[in-house]
C-alpha cells in the first residue's frame, strides 16, 4: 500500500518534493527536537492521485488519515470534535516550491455548535471560542464552500455597526455564528457541517484544489514552476497566542535580514494571533523586549535560534506562538534579506564554519548584486513618486531637469550642477549631454531603447519609456498629471526601481570593500570564465577595472566618431567622391583617434583590449533623411540663399544615397571595409601608433583588432592582409614592435556556419549575440519590441527575451556550431562574447558550458558575470559542502 | 624518362588534359584515318614544368621535339630549313580547355632568307612564297619578339601606298620583306633567326609564354578555369589552301548549326587561306558548290562528315584545307549552335542510335532553353540598336512608347494598342500598367529590381537598368543621346540581349512542340524532383502548367491586395484601430481574394496549390512617407482644406507608427499573424471557401496553406489552431469536406535550425531561400547589389551571387539541417524550395541531391527546371551510353 501521510517527524527536508516545502520543514524541526505542534502531512503524489483519479481520494489515504489522526489525539490528549476539550486543527497547503499566499489554509477546524462550548470552557474565555468559531465558518465557508468573502464581511458588518471586531462581545458573537450559518445554508442549500471529520475531508478536497485555483496557476505559469508537482497537506493541532497575556506571537529572523549583522531579530505581540501581526492593527515589539516580558522564553527562543542555524545552515524566518507560556515553533524557512545582508551573511557563515566558499557563492542572487554597486536611495527617505517608468539602468541620482544635452553640458561645466537628463527619446546627438548628466529620464523607448543601451553602457541610472510625462522639449518643461516640472526644478530618478520622485532625496554611495571583495575574490578563483568589459572611454575602461574587469572585450571605434569635433570631419570623409579626398580628411581623424586609443590602453596597461573597426553604415554620421528634406523645403519656401540651399542639397543626395531599406543587413561592418579600405587602414595606424608610442614609454599593451560582420571567410583573409601590411608599416615608421592580434566577430548566421574557414585568418572569435540573434531570428531590435516581441513574450510564444537571454536552441546552436568548427581549424582560437548577452546570468552559464574563454559585459555588470562565472563552475561541479 | 611529346595519332580525345583539345581531336582523326597534316603535339605537363622550372624546358624535351621533327620530316619527305623543299609549320597552343582565341600561334615558321627560294620553286609561285615568309616574319616579330603590330604595318602601308595587300608585287614583297628584317633589328638589336630549329625553339616558348598572357589570365578568370592547367603546343606541317585554284580552304559543320537540319552545312573559298575566309574580302561559297567546283573533293567531305559524327557522336565544326587537291582536315571540335538547333540535333542523335537519351539531356544547356520559350527578334530582321541595358526578363516586344501605368492601361484597353512601359523605376503601384505592357524597359535598377522581378514573374520582356537613357516622365519623353523619343512613338526591346531598337521589329514566335516536347518528355522520365511554379494569377498558373508545372509551389496572396480596387479596402483595414473595424474590412475583402482563388484553383484542378497567407509588413500598402510628408507640408503652404490635411495627417501617423528601421526583420509574415489573427482568418476563410465551391462543382482542389516567416514551432502550433478551426467552420457552413494541408516557409536561420520542433506541426517545408538568403548572410536584397555585393563578387570574394545561386556553405547547411531534422520529426513531411533560386540550374541540383520533393520557379523557368532536374539525376547516377 503506498504511503500517502506522514506523521511530522516521519520526513524531513530531504523529502521536499514529496511533503512540500512546509511540512519538510516542520519534519525537520521535528525530528532534531525543537517544539512543533503535533500533525501530519497528506504527501502531494496524493494531490496528484486526487487529480489523475477524476478528483478522488486515491484508495487507503482515508484510512491513513484516520489513523494519524488518532495519533495526533494521542500526543495532544485531547479529541478531534471532542465537546469538552476539542483537538483543533490548521489545514495548510504546503508545495514543493514556495507559492507564498497562492493556496488555501482553514484554521481552527473541528469546532462546531458543541466543541465551542468545550473550548470556552477549557480556555474560560467564551468570547475567545466564538471568535475562533466564528473566523472558522467564515474561512471554511469561504475556502471550501466558495462563498464570497464580502457576504460574511456583510453579515459581520451588520453587528459591528461601525465598532471593531475586537468591540463585540461574546453573545453578539454567538449572533454571528448564527447568521454566518444562516448564510451558509442560504448559499449551498446545505447547513454547515457539524461533522469534524467531514469538515477535515472537505478542507483538504479544498487545499487539493486550490492548487489549481486561478491565481496558482498564474504563479507557476509567471515563475516557471511545473503544473505537476502537486501540492501538500499540513493538518496541525491549534495553537492559540491570544489566550492571555501568558501567550503570544511572533517572526524570527535567525540573523538581520536587512544588515546580516549575526543576532537574533524579530518582532511579537502578546495576547494576539499570527494575522494580528500582519494585519497591523497593534504595533509589535523589537524581539528583545521578550527578555523582559518573558526571560524564560527568550531564552529558548535564542537557544532555538542556533538550532535553526546549525541545522538548516541558513539564515532562518521563522513563526512562533506562545500559548500560555509554551513556546512552539510553527514554521521555518530561508529568509529573504537585502543584497547587503546576502552577501554579509554568506561570507559569516564561511567564516563561522557552517558553509563552504562554494555554498556561500551560491546563496547570493546575481542580479541582486547590482544594488551594491551603485548609488541607492536611502531607504530612510521620505518619496514622493509621482511617475513611474522602465527600470532601464540602476542606480539613483537627484539633479536639475534639463531637456537639452547641449544645456546639460553647460550648467554641468559651467555652473557644476548635478542635472537629469529628460528628453522623450535619446539619439547618438545626445550622447554628450548623457555623459555628463547624473541620470537620463525619457518617455519613450524600452530596455533595449537607445538611452537605456547607452546608460547601462555608461554605468549611469536611467528611468526610460515613462509614458505618463509628457515632455515639451521647446517649452523646457513637463507634465506628470497635475504637476508641471519646469527646467531647472529638482528630480530624482531610481533606476533601480524606475521610479521618478519629486525634489531631492538623499543616496548612500555603493562600497566594494569588505565581504564585497571578499566574496568576489572567492568567486573568482573559483570561475574558469575570464570577464571583460565593453568599453569605449577611458572613464569606463576605468570603472570596469575597479569592478574587475581582466580586459577589453569590445571597444567600439564608431562613438567616438559622434563627438562635436569629429562629427564634422566624419561627415565630410562621407561626402567625398574620391579615395584621395577620404583619405585628406581621414588624416585629420588620424591623430584624434589615435589619442583616444592612448588613453585607452593606459588605463587597461598589461591587459588585452579587444576593438573593433568601424561599423555602422556611415548614413548613421549623417542627419536624418526626413529633416534634411523638411528644412530644404522650408529653406526654399523661405527664398533662402541658393549657394547653401545647393550646398543643404548636396547633403540630401548623398544621404539618399547612403540610406537603405534595411539598414541591418546593409552598407555596415567590414563591408565598409573591403569597399573604402582607407577608413580601416587608417584605424588601425590609430591603434598600432598607439601601441607604439606607449611601447616606447615602456607601457605594455595588448591590442586585439576585431573586424565586424564577417560573413566569409575571404572578407578576412583580404582585410588581415590589409591590417597586417598598415601595421607593419607603422612599427617601421616608430621603430619598435609590438604584438597585436587579429580576430573577428562571429554576428552573422553564415560566420557561424562557414567558422571552419573564417578560423585560418582569426586569432580570436567574438560571438556578436546581438546581431547574431537579430539575424537568426530576423528580430529587428529597433522594431521588434514594440511591434510583437512584446507580445511574443506575453503570449508565451518565447520563454524570453532572445534580446536579454541568449536563445540557446537557435544562437546558441550556431555559437556552438562556430566553436567546434573553429576549434577543429586552430586549437589555439580564443573565444569570447561581446553582446549584450555578455552580462545576463544565464547567458554566462550557457557560456561557461560551451567553451567560451570569456565574456565582455558593460562595467556595472562586471561583478555579477564574476559571481555567475563562479556559479556557474560550481553547478557544472557540483557544491562542496561546508 | 617523361614523355613530353606525342606525335599525332599517338594520343587521342581521353589525352585532352594533357595534350590539349586540339592536340586531342588531331591525335584521335589521325587515328581513325581521316587526312591530317601530320605533326605533335608537346605536353600541358611540359608547359607546367617550363613555369615550375624557372622558365626552361624540362630535360629529354628537346630531344622528344628534334626526334618528332624528324619523323615529321620522314612523313612529308621535306626537310625542316631545306633551301630546296623546305618543311613548314605551324606552332599553336592547345589548352585543355578551349580559350579561343586568347593564346597564340604561329604559321609558316621554317621559312629563311633561301629557303623561301625552294618553295617558290617548289610552288613555281615566287609572290606566294615571299607573301608568306612576309607573313611569318610578321606573326614572329609579334608573337615571339613582342613587336608592336602596328609597326609592321607602319612599314606595308609606306610600301602599299593606298592599294591592297594584293596589288603588291613579290618584288615589292621581297623589299617588305628587308624592312621587317630590318625593322626587327632596330627593335629588339638582333638579326631576325635564320635558322628554323632557332625558329621553332622560340615560338615553342612563346606559346608556353601566351598561357600566362594578360588576357588568357583574364579569361580564365571570368570562365573559372583553373591556372594551373598549362597549354599544350602543336607542331603541324602546313598545308596551303593558296597554291591556285586546285586548292582552298573551308568550315565545315556536320549538321546546320542553325536549325539543327540533319545535312553537311558550311562554306569555302578556293585559292584562299582561312585567314581570307575569315577576313570577309571575298564572300564564301555554299558548301554545296564544292560538288560542281570539286566533285571528288566533296564526295570526300560528305564521307569524312559522317565519319567525324559517327566517331564524335555530336555535332562537329572542322577545318579544311585542300592542297592541290587533296583534302586535309586540319582542326575539329563540338560545334557551336542555337538553342534550336542543340534540341532537334540532340533528338535526332537519339533517333538516329548515336546517343542514349540521357546523353541527349546532357547536351542542352537549360538556360539556352529560355531561348525557345519566348518571342524573339527575327534574325534576318535589319536592327537599329540604340542602347543596351540589362537583359533582365527574355523576349522581345514592339510597341509604343508610354511613360505612365494609367495611361498604359487606356491604350490597350481602349484603343488596342501594343505598348512598350518605359519608367525610371517601377513600384507595386505600377503593376496594372506592367500587366498589360508588352515590355517593360527601365533607366535604373538591377537585375533584382521591382521591374526585373516582376516582369520576369509574368513572364513578360524586360530590359532594365539601362542607364543610357535619360527619362522625363512629366514631359512624356526620352533622350538616349541625340536620339528623343516621345509617347506614342514605336520602339523595340529585348530582353534576352538587353538590346533597345528603335521602331517595330518583326518577332517570332515560340514552339513548344516537335524535338523539345520530346526532349522535356524524356527529361520528365529521368527527373525525381517535381517541378511546381510560383504564381499569383490565373494567367500565370495556365502559363506555368502548359510549361509543364506540377503544381503552384508558392502563390502569394499579397500581390492581389495591390489591385486597384482592392488596395483602399486594405488601407482601410490597415488604418483601424480596433479589431472589430478591421474586420469589417475584411469582410470587404473576403468575396474578392475568394474568386481569386477560385480561379487559380480551376486552372490548377487536381494540382496541389500552395499559398502563403499574407507576408510583407501592412506598411508597404500605405502611401511612402516622405512623399506624404512634403504632400501635406505643400498643402500647409497652399492652404488647403483644414479637413483634407488633417485626413492625410492621419494617414501619415499610421506610416509612421507601421514604418521600420529594418522591414526585412520586421513586422511582418506570421508575426501579422499572431498579432491580427483576423487577417490570416479571413484568408484562410477564402482558401477553405473557394475549394468548398469548386468541390460541390466536382473539381478536385489541394490547396496547401503556408505559414511565412516562422522562426519558433510555438508560432506555427497557434496558427495552425486558427487555421484549423476558421477551415473546419468554414466546411460546416458549405456542408463539405475538402483535404488541405498546413506548412510553412522555413527563411529565416532560426527555423532551420529549430526544424525538429516546427515539424510537429507542419505537412511540409517550402525554403524560402531569397529571405534565408538574406538573413544567413546579412544582405538586404534591396541595397547590397550596387552598395558592395557587386564589388564582391568583382573581387571573386563571393564565387557567385547568392540571390542567384544557392550559398551551399551557409544557407545550403542550414537546408541540409533542416531536411535532416525535419525528416527525423515527421517521416512524410513534405519537403520543396520557393525562393528565385528555384530556377537556378546549379541550385536545382543541389535540391536534387539534398532530398527535396519539389522546387517552385518562376512560369517560364519551368522547362528550364525540368531539363536540370533531369541532368542532376543523370548527373549523379552516370550517363549511360547510347
Amino acid at each position: 500500500m503506498e504511503r500517502w501521510v506522514y506523521f511530522f517527524g516521519e520526513g524531513d527536508t530531504k523529502d521536499k518534493m514529496l511533503l512540500g516545502g512546509k511540512g519538510a520543514n516542520l519534519g525537520e524541526m521535528k525530528k532534531i527536537g525543537l517544539p512543533v505542534p503535533a500533525g501530519f502531512t497528506i504527501t502531494t503524489k496524493a494531490c496528484n492521485e486526487y487529480y489523475g483519479n477524476n478528483k478522488n481520494w486515491p484508495p487507503g489515504l482515508k484510512e491513513q488519515v484516520m489513523e494519524n489522526l488518532k495519533r495526533l489525539e494521542h500526543e495532544s490528549g485531547k479529541k478531534f470534535g471532542d465537546p469538552s476539550d476539542p483537538l483543533l486543527v490548521s489545514v495548510r497547503s504546503g508545495a514543493p516550491i514556495s507559492m507564498p499566499g497562492m493556496m488555501d489554509t482553514i484554521l481552527n477546524l473541528g469546532l462546531n455548535d458543541s466543541s465551542v462550548k468545550g473550548l470556552a470552557k477549557q480556555t474560560a474565555n467564551e468570547r475567545f471560542a466564538y471568535d475562533s468559531y466564528r473566523r472558522f465558518i467564515q474561512m471554511f465557508g469561504n475556502v471550501v464552500l466558495g462563498i464570497k468573502h464580502e457576504l460574511f464581511e456583510e453579515v459581520l458588518d451588520s453587528y459591528k455597526k461601525g465598532r471593531n471586531d475586537t468591540d463585540l462581545s461574546s453573545d453578539e458573537l454567538k449572533r454571528v455564528v448564527e447568521s454566518y450559518k444562516e448564510l451558509i445554508k442560504k448559499e449551498t442549500g446545505k447547513e454547515f457541517p457539524q461533522d469534524a471529520m467531514e469538515q477535515l475531508f472537505m478542507a483538504i478536497n479544498a487545499v487539493f484544489e486550490s492548487w489549481n485555483n486561478k491565481r496558482a496557476i498564474t504563479y507557476r505559469k509567471l515563475n516557471k514552476i511545473p503544473d505537476d508537482l502537486g501540492t501538500a497537506v499540513n493538518v496541525q493541532q491549534m495553537v492559540f497566542g491570544n489566550m492571555g497575556w501568558d501567550s503570544g506571537t511572533g517572526v524570527g529572523f535567525t540573523r538581520n535580514p536587512s544588515t546580516g549583522e549575526n543576532k537574533l531579530y524579530g518582532e511579537y505581540l502578546l495576547n494576539a494571533q499570527g494575522e494580528d501581526v500582519v494585519a497591523g492593527i497593534r504595533t509589535p515589539k523589537e524581539i528583545e523586549k521578550l527578555k523582559e516580558d518573558m526571560p524564560k522564553v527568550y531564552e529558548e527562543l535564542v537557544r532555538i535560534r542556533d538550532i535553526l542555524e546549525k541545522h538548516f545552515k541558513d539564515m532562518q524566518d521563522f513563526e512562533f506562538t506562545i500559548e500560555r507560556g509554551k513556546l512552539y515553533i510553527l514554521q521555518t524557512r530561508n529568509g529573504k534579506r537585502t543584497a547587503q545582508a546576502a552577501v554579509k551573511i554568506a561570507v559569516d557563515m564561511v567564516k563561522e564554519g557552517l558553509i563552504s566558499k562554494e555554498e556561500a557563492i551560491m546563496r547570493i542572487e546575481p542580479e541582486h548584486l547590482k544594488q551594491l554597486l551603485h548609488e541607492r536611495i536611502d531607504p530612510n527617505a521620505k518619496l514622493n513618486i509621482i511617475a513611474k517608468g522602465l527600470a532601464a539602468s540602476p542606480g539613483a541620482a537627484s539633479g536639475i531637469v534639463v531637456f537639452d544635452a547641449d544645456e546639460a553640458v553647460r550648467l554641468v561645466e559651467q555652473e557644476s550642477m548635478d542635472v537629469i537628463l529628460v528628453r522623450t527619446e535619446t539619439s547618438p546627438e545626445d550622447i554628450h549631454g548623457m555623459a555628463v548628466a547624473k541620470g537620463i529620464l525619457t518617455s519613450r523607448g524600452g530596455m533595449t531603447s537607445h538611452a537605456a543601451v547607452v546608460a547601462r553602457g555608461m554605468g549611469k541610472c536611467a528611468v526610460v519609456g515613462c509614458e505618463s510625462i509628457k515632455i515639451d522639449e521647446k517649452a523646457k518643461r513637463m507634465r506628470i498629471g497635475e504637476i508641471e516640472i519646469k527646467e531647472g526644478e529638482w528630480l530624482t530618478i531610481d533606476g533601480t526601481t524606475g521610479n521618478v520622485i519629486l525634489g531631492k532625496v538623499k543616496t548612500i554611495e555603493p562600497s566594494l570593500a569588505g565581504e564585497f571583495k571578499e566574496l568576489m575574490e572567492w568567486a573568482d578563483s573559483i570561475r574558469r570564465l575570464g570577464i571583460r568589459t565593453n568599453a569605449d572611454t577611458p572613464k569606463d575602461a576605468k570603472v570596469a577595472r575597479d569592478f574587475g574587469a581582466e580586459g577589453i572585450g569590445l571597444c567600439r571605434t564608431e562613438h567616438m566618431f559622434f563627438e562635436e569635433d569629429r562629427l564634422p570631419i566624419m561627415q565630410s570623409m562621407i561626402l567625398s567622391r574620391t579615395k584621395k579626398e577620404r583619405e585628406k580628411h581621414l588624416d585629420k581623424l588620424l591623430p584624434i583617434q589615435k589619442k583616444d586609443f592612448i588613453e585607452i590602453f593606459r588605463v587597461m596597461k598589461g591587459l588585452p583590449v579587444t576593438i573593433r573597426l568601424l561599423d555602422p553604415p556611415l548614413h548613421e554620421f549623417l542627419p536624418n533623411y526626413e529633416e534634411l528634406l523638411l528644412e530644404i523645403e522650408g529653406m526654399k519656401m523661405m527664398n533662402e540663399d541658393v549657394e547653401k540651399i545647393r550646398e543643404k542639397e548636396k547633403m540630401l543626395a548623398r544621404v539618399k544615397e547612403l540610406r537603405e531599406m534595411n539598414p541591418m543587413l546593409g552598407h555596415r561592418g567590414c563591408r565598409l571595409g573591403i569597399t573604402f579600405p582607407e577608413i580601416y587602414e587608417m584605424q588601425v595606424k590609430a591603434i598600432i601608433g598607439a601601441a607604439c608610442e606607449l611601447a616606447k614609454e615602456g607601457v605594455e599593451v595588448k591590442p586585439e583588432i576585431m573586424v565586424p560582420l564577417v560573413s566569409d571567410a575571404e572578407e578576412l583573409r583580404i582585410l588581415k592582409e590589409i591590417i597586417d601590411s598598415t601595421a607593419s608599416n607603422v612599427m617601421e615608421e616608430y621603430g619598435v614592435k609590438v604584438k597585436y592580434s587579429v580576430g573577428t566577430m562571429i554576428e552573422i548566421p553564415r560566420a557561424a556556419l562557414t567558422a571552419g574557414e573564417i578560423a585560418k585568418h582569426a586569432a580570436f572569435f567574438s560571438f556578436g549575440t546581438n546581431d547574431l540573434t537579430q539575424m537568426t531570428f530576423a528580430f529587428s531590435r529597433d522594431d521588434a519590441e514594440e511591434k510583437f516581441l512584446n507580445v511574443y513574450i506575453r503570449k508565451k510564444i518565447l520563454g524570453s527575451d532572445p534580446f536579454v537571454t541568449i536563445d540557446r536552441d537557435g544562437v546558441g546552436r550556431l555559437m556552438k556550431i562556430a566553436i567546434q568548427e573553429g576549434k577543429k581549424a586552430r586549437r589555439e582560437l580564443k573565444l569570447g562574447i561581446c553582446g549584450e548577452h555578455g552580462g545576463d546570468p544565464q547567458t554566462i552559464e550557457f557560456c561557461n558550458s560551451i567553451g567560451l574563454d570569456y565574456v565582455s559585459c558593460s562595467p556595472y555588470r562586471v561583478p555579477v558575470a564574476r559571481l555567475t562565472a563562479a556559479q556557474a563552475v560550481i553547478k557544472q561541479e557540483g557544491v562542496k559542502n561546508g
